[in-house]
């Protein structure tokens, strides 16, 4: 237990540079993980106690959120997740925060591609099935992300995207774009 | 566990607006995830369990069907879901028959996108990796849909279809398409 | 148990028509399939155990490889998988040595698609998250794969390949071709 504890640090020190923290943040760290893996493993706990979960972990998580199984929220950096009220993650969905090369890789490309950035769902939005979200993406209000898509840049309101990487596939009719959308509660 | 097992309830009877169901199917719904839950993460119970377990939550299974490690059958009406002798799931494969948009989207948008429909496997049909069926469609006998594929029109029989959406990437040569093809038992 | 046993035979003797086995063999591999599970479920045991355990199930696997979370590395001839140092499985990852039709597509196609083939990833490859690998390929020296790409033919090195079927989309630049990448340890 001692030694998956060690991997479990050196792991999370290592793979994202991430600042060094105490015994304290290694538990805490170890806890999130446990919770996550309940979260995530379609273990029958119902959306909202995912949620509960989540926000455990430190993820920013609205009101009247739907977060179906097997949904994995940045493992290394869930707090730089923000998801506002009324966003439904199907389930499968794959949330990332930071990137993370090989070594060699690194040497060769420099930070190219090592970044660790927010990622911000807002209001309305319905990331289906099996969706990847990319560091540093914004989703708009009301929109939709297509099932199996990878969203490696921000998506307006009110817009239907989909493909790898996604792309806008047409918008939302009647979209109320001026005024926002009222929902009864 | 009772809270829990509330959580359940409002999510089952509010995520499909399913009739309403007495504690009796409550219960049976719960263990149907549990169920559910066992036969899907990849937990190694064999091909033959998962097909027993997935008809115990009212999964149609005929004879001889496959079904590898990781697949998600509908969690909300499994019983929707037909597959025929035969077929295939490689692993990973997610087969839905409800679609269910966030409160907001059904404001703007109706019931377009909200759906309840069954799902058909023809008999021998090969289902390859992380393939995901959307609701209504029926994949034709004999036919091959690709690794990684989102399914969202009916496949022909004999047919390779691939892509997101699935589209036909070629018939299958040799196609004994008048007489039906006969296995040996 | 005994049940589930005779199944798992089954399943491991009719799935891929590996030469015979003893009893021995099977326990081997119902064990090899219970470590595969505990690898591959998200459970936070961290990278290197990941890598520890799928070595125990045959994988060869070189020095400083990570292995994140929800990585299959083929359930049935995971003999055939070779990972060289520095290469990073993001998550999700699937790696397949085999490949099975179902029993009428083997009557009507015959051996073309029921193959049984190894995987070679190269040293410093970065094979990000969902990305499927199917049997035969051969991913080049610290190439990166995308993000939820289907990879079915040979990937040179220092490449950038995405989509499904993987394509080449650029060369990653600066690439010292001729001498190799040195690592400072």
């Amino acid at each position: 237990m001692g030694n998956i504890l060690m991997n479990m640090a050196q792991e999370q020190l290592g793979s994202a540079n991430l600042e060094a923290k105490g015994v304290r943040g290694l538990l805490k760290s170890f806890l999130g993980k446990i919770i996550q893996w309940i979260a995530m493993t379609y273990f029958p706990i119902g959306a909202k106690n995912r949620c509960r979960l989540e926000r455990l972990r430190g993820v920013k998580i609205g009101k009247h959120v739907f977060i179906g199984g097997g949904n994995v929220l940045d493992r290394v950096r869930p707090d730089l997740i923000t998801i506002e009220d009324y966003v439904s993650l199907a389930g499968g969905v794959k949330i990332l925060t930071h990137s993370n090369p090989t070594t060699p890789l690194r040497e060769i490309l420099g930070e190219e591609y090592h970044t660790l950035a927010p990622v911000h769902i807002k209001k309305g939005a319905w990331i289906a099935l099996n969706v990847v979200i990319l560091p540093g993406v914004t989703i708009g209000e009301n929109s939709i992300v297509a099932t199996n898509s990878v969203v490696m840049k921000d998506v307006p309101s009110f817009t239907i995207v989909g493909g790898t990487p996604a792309k806008v596939l047409r918008e939302i009719p009647n979209s109320p774009k001026k005024d926002g959308i009222k929902i009864k509660e």
